[in-house]
């Protein structure tokens, strides 16, 4: 995610960071260079001149709106819907952290701290690291990256080979809460109605997983995208044609300007559409899942903690 | 649905599959002969010269953007509330799953293991077995489609003959998750409390399969989608008497592209309306069903499942 | 509602049933033969050349596209809305009727038979009748038409009676699944906490009734409409003057077209902004609560029902 | 809110009540009579023929188009939301008057009937009343009128010395019925799981409560409205002269119907956007608030009660 | 927040407090400026004609449309999402007020007022004075400002250290709350499922927590607003040159009335975007939270209270 101010004056035309030029640059040049030779030869293309007013444009402008339109709001609610879902993360592992701490009660009889991994005294306490474990677990689902040094100090050893041997981490992770709460509840340890309250936790952090899993692999449909490329190539390729005799040496520089903003929204779509990934204008998931296990260890007393990854070069990850 | 990177450059022309070309090319070749007819005459029909300028066709661009506006963005949503809908199916098969594992618990006394089907110690674990059988058969009726080896090691041989005699088997199946709640709060295998936490999960696959239906039983209303297709073919099919006399021999390639976009956004918006079948652009219910398998046999410990299935020439079904 | 597939080619300008003509064909006819007359004189009105051109409908598009798109959108929401209460209200009946089936225990001791209207046995099932009431007591408050043979064997002839007497029958009928559900409570048939699912389903089903009254009883704004029939209807009956100096003798042919798509739009947005009647394109109510019969009669066991209706000349009521 | 039938044909024009004419009739003719006198000369001022095309109204119309529609929606979300609050309302009232009716048990030793207002017998029967004062409550504090008349019979006379002495008796209301519940639970009268149900019905009217003060006092930002209206005003004013070159003697008239749906559309935005008021397009919170006493009336066994509210002269307040 | 009615007539165009015009004056002044220049030039730059018409701002408006009316929706919806979720947490800390003071027994045996700040007699009412902190440390928390007197009278002397010390006091005031549910349960004195929904509110106040911060953090993709920036300055700097050739001496007029709405537009986006800071058009978080608390003291038996504040100059902080 890109974290800088708006650039004002004269400056606005020279940021290079943050703007989608390095993505499109290419084809933009094409295009400028076609309009330049377009405006050379009087729109003649191989001695034919090809006789194209802005009447069509202005027709193709009606669907070509409706398809940039559509798909940049729907690239947009992606890319909001993939930070609701994270905000709502963010807000389930606080709750979590609240009623483990609070809702769960000491064993009775005391139990002899036995330093093992089972030892019961400790399960609120590694309740809450599981649940810092799920956060950076879905980040790395998501980014196809290996969760390696995130989770130490999170799981226990035996935890952590059943861990890597899960297919689906975040599912494992989740199944292990639940087997903690239920040992709780057969312990006695919580009463069943509040016990039904970290229980609807849990299945609100399965719905975040579930829906961040359904941005990720239910892309907008392929036959939009291509539909809208083709009309939005097709229509800056061919506007030097149109323009031409009217606005005469001015056409490159307005094809520029016309083709910088269509071309510069399709691939700003292209970006967010896809939130999850690694790109600038990503979500900064490790930010995010960064914050969860600062909060999460300072609700518990621990301080001296590193403090939640700042920009570096205006750029979140 | 169409899983495949955006092709860059030329190739972008050349994309067949995933194209929504296959569909209209027949209205469109048609449009494009008459085009040329007209070019040709002068936009002469029967020695009478049409008089229709590019007016017209603003004109009639207003109600049209209106309706495809409205028709792309109603037909997107039904795609994308149907997805969640199925997101949501996932959530709650995998919660229903941690929440039959770890809240219900054992008998007291154990049974005797009696290998019979209504083996109590099993219980959990068979209504684990009827969620999944719950996906597949949501599947197939939406699909109007026939559960056959789906269901096999899902459910008993006498579950399998009353799902197949009831009308409405995935009401069958609820009716079935419901009565074995009843049983185990009966026998006080679990708190009433948390039991209704599960019942909660289980009105959650009621309003997943209500909302499905929903979207499959009320389509935009028939009168939006025939004022929409005779507005459409009506524009581009007078279209070429208006651009002749502006634009000359380029009339045939700009009514082309025209109507491309026209129609091909009719078409998708035809294919994504109803996002339950079996065409490209239609939701992979087929790997979302046998991903919630994977996910909750998966979270029984077993392995060496058939990973879910992945697209076949560019599509997943 | 209207149930057909897609006309194609040819045949898809000659479909009447579903088609909105047959409500605007008087004021379109009207609209036409004032173009036809424009045309002969040329614009003249009484010997004065109405100077009109293109410029002030360009300029009137931009009111009327936001009006158009604005009602469009409002009327088709409202239509949803009230499709996803029933939806809603089909899960809820669903859910009732399967915790009323699983989470009420039988009475203890046994009741005797009786036979009367009160056997504490058949509680259960007789809240199941009620909630099918509730459906088809909805369908008729939202249509104002009687509940005559619809209620036949599912309330007892006291309750008839009182359901008759009351002046809101929808209340009457939660109220007294609220009384059956505190009456069971009072008995120790059901533990409390599950009582509150119960409690919360009939609370949903409450929504839903509130939901449809809203639609119902609050239209879009009055003067919303009123300002957008005139400036629809100004635009269209001026437009022959504005076109006529421009494409001749096309004009009334355009005017035809243009006017079609306008007062379609127009009227099918007053057709469907109130989707509780009995018009071409209104909800299905009557097959909807139909179904909700046909649901919680057959996960009773019962068979052989009347299956729920099929559209009829295309269309469902 | 205006409840009349849509016009049809000429009577459409002639329609006043409804009509957002009476609002903006002044500006209105101040606009025509400009375009008039622009008209008799020929666009110059002063001498100075102002060199006007239509040209700078197509680029005008684009940042109008933005602003009207958004405004547009703006407003009618508020005024739908604050009706689905007010539906909300009616919901959760029944809700309530069941939970009271048939959860809270009788008193155990049944009370003497003390005729006090304590008397623990009526408590559940207070509580209704009290749900009803707080309809009325929420009603008189969003139109900043006094409930006088409306609560006789609701409140007992020392409840009703300190409603009246409270700040914000919508609050106080709220704070007795949650007494009222947990008197009703130190009495045993209540299980705790089906207390909670009716504590998150109290919280659903606190949350109805505070969405609709929020509508009333965050309006859209004042910036919005004030550039709008300084872009309509300007827009209308010029718009003569731009059209008296091209359409001559018709510009009167043509400015006459452009600026009427842009005053009127504006005007209508002003009204509903804050739709507590008294104005003809504003809620009917008198009728909504009476339905919701009658509702809770009858299903208490009352009869012969005044019923809701009709509209007079298509007006319902 | 700007409170103020809406101006009428000639006045409208003389209000400076609320207008827009004072973040753009700069940028607009040297718009003016140019457009002048041209004007006198007639369009030459350096004695070469720039042969641009109004076509290529037809085509560039249709971009800058999709921008702008993107843009506008989206900072809009986050300024208005901000506004719900404070209007949620006004009603969740009235419910949390309700809950604490009526759901929460007495001690029993009582305890000995102590004067101690554990005195679990007061604890009910600690907790709802710890609510309003919350309210009060949010908004410090959006605003980057010190919570220095706002919470006098609220927190003891330890807990005022601890708030002090802590990373993210939002947190640590609900884990406190936590903490004190959690020794009221231990207490028992409430009971657990009543617990529940005292555990639900404060998970309803995490959530709004949680979702004021995503508004803070992650802004608008950058790249967006860049894309914006550039293509409105573009136009409206380019603009001139188009406009000159057929409006002549008017040019400066139009150029500064389009260039007064684009830039307006965009700058009142940059102010909502962001709503937590103090604007003129963000949100009156300090009047929001001082509601809550005198709400939650009122609600307690306290009067005499300062009333919420008023707005200054028009506007509401």
């Amino acid at each position: 995610m890109i974290v800088r101010d708006r650039p004002s004056g004269l400056r606005l035309f020279f940021v290079l960071k943050g703007s989608i030029l390095s993505r499109i640059w290419i084809v933009l040049l094409v295009n400028i260079v076609l309009a330049i030779l377009v405006t050379i030869f009087h729109g003649d293309l191989f001695s034919i001149k090809i006789t194209l007013t802005a009447i069509p444009f202005t027709l193709l402008g009606l669907p070509l709106a409706i398809f940039l339109g559509f798909r940049n709001n729907a690239a947009y609610d992606r890319y909001w819907e993939a930070r609701k879902l994270w905000g709502q993360l963010l807000a389930d592992a606080r709750t979590m952290a609240r009623q483990c701490a609070h809702l769960i009660q000491a064993p009775n009889p005391p139990a002899t701290p036995s330093g093992s991994n089972d030892d019961p005294t400790d399960r609120p306490k590694r309740m809450i690291l599981k649940t810092i474990a799920f956060a950076h677990a879905l980040k790395h689902q998501l980014r196809g990256t290996q969760a390696d040094t995130d989770l130490d100090g999170l799981l226990s050893a035996s935890e952590r080979t059943r861990f890597a041997d899960h297919p689906t981490p975040t599912v494992f992770l989740l199944d292990e809460l639940g087997a903690d709460l239920g040992q709780c509840i057969r312990e006695k340890r919580i009463d069943p109605c509040l016990a039904a309250n970290i229980d609807t936790t849990l299945s609100g952090m399965v719905s975040v997983a579930a829906g961040c899993e359904r941005i990720k692999n239910t892309p907008i449909p392929f036959s939009y995208t291509l539909l809208l490329h083709r009309t939005a190539y097709l229509y800056c390729f061919l506007l030097p044609f149109g323009l031409v005799d009217s606005i005469g040496f001015m056409t490159p520089f307005v094809v520029a300007v016309v083709a910088y903003t269509f071309f510069g929204l399709d691939a700003l779509g292209d970006e967010i559409e896809e939130p999850f990934g690694l790109k600038d204008n990503d979500l900064p998931l490790d930010a995010l899942s960064r914050t969860i296990e600062y909060n999460l260890r300072t609700a518990q007393g621990e301080r001296n903690l590193p403090a939640p990854p700042l920009p570096e070069h205006y750029c979140l990850m």
